[in-house]
């Protein structure tokens, strides 16, 4: 009796607990991507329903692909990316939010520095957790 | 069996269809809450779990609220608003994302005429759907 309602609440952690750790896997696999210069890797964290809204709606990870390579053509562009997660929800089993800040830490000749803020929705799939949607201003 | 078929059918459709109308019915309320002046009604289509990321972020119904008032002090600040719905995702069945763009037509004295592009999440509550998170840039 005590065993199954031991067992109960560690199955109950661990399944709020995943989902935010799967999460913030995808998000390291984003910023580490990112800071070896690959931006295919990078874009592997969306999927082909990916809504990304910047000051444009791009949709798809094709798409995604394309705006990132036409925006950050070399690595000097692309600078040094680093996240501030500062919320991840799991929403039911299968979605998850994300809020968070991003800084890019770029020379002068990249661009400058830059900082913005993004919230994403990321859904579980047979793939891992893809993010299908992303606001990034 | 073909009734059963057309029964299972019917629940199919109209499961993926209610909470697209319900998500709709909410921005409806956010129209003319906002466009007869009344911005305690427009923000009870938040919750106190709401996060609004706007250049800041904001907490809560309540923290919203103060924020409108702040932002939006009288009438002519307010102007008349619309929105374009472009898309509306149910996640599972508790759980909803929008995408859209919004237009506020205003006096030169209110501020004029602005434009932007949000994200919303919503889910679905004992007091009916509510945006926990508002993205508008």
């Amino acid at each position: 009796m005590v065993r199954s309602a031991i067992l109960a609440l560690c199955i109950a952690a661990s399944s709020g607990a995943a989902p935010k750790d799967d999460v913030r896997a995808v998000l390291e696999e984003q910023t580490a991507a990112w800071n070896r210069g690959d931006i295919e890797a990078f874009v592997r964290t969306y999927s082909a329903e990916t809504v990304f809204v910047g000051k444009e709606v791009t949709r798809g990870d094709k798409g995604v692909l394309e705006r990132y390579r036409r925006t950050y053509p070399t690595r000097e562009k692309m600078g040094t990316l680093s996240f501030d997660i500062l919320e991840v929800r799991p929403l039911g089993s299968g979605y998850a939010s994300v809020l968070g800040r991003f800084h890019l830490e770029r020379s002068a000749a990249g661009g400058g520095n830059a900082d913005g803020i993004f919230t994403l929705l990321l859904r579980k799939t047979p793939a891992g957790w893809k993010i299908i949607l992303d606001h990034t201003s």
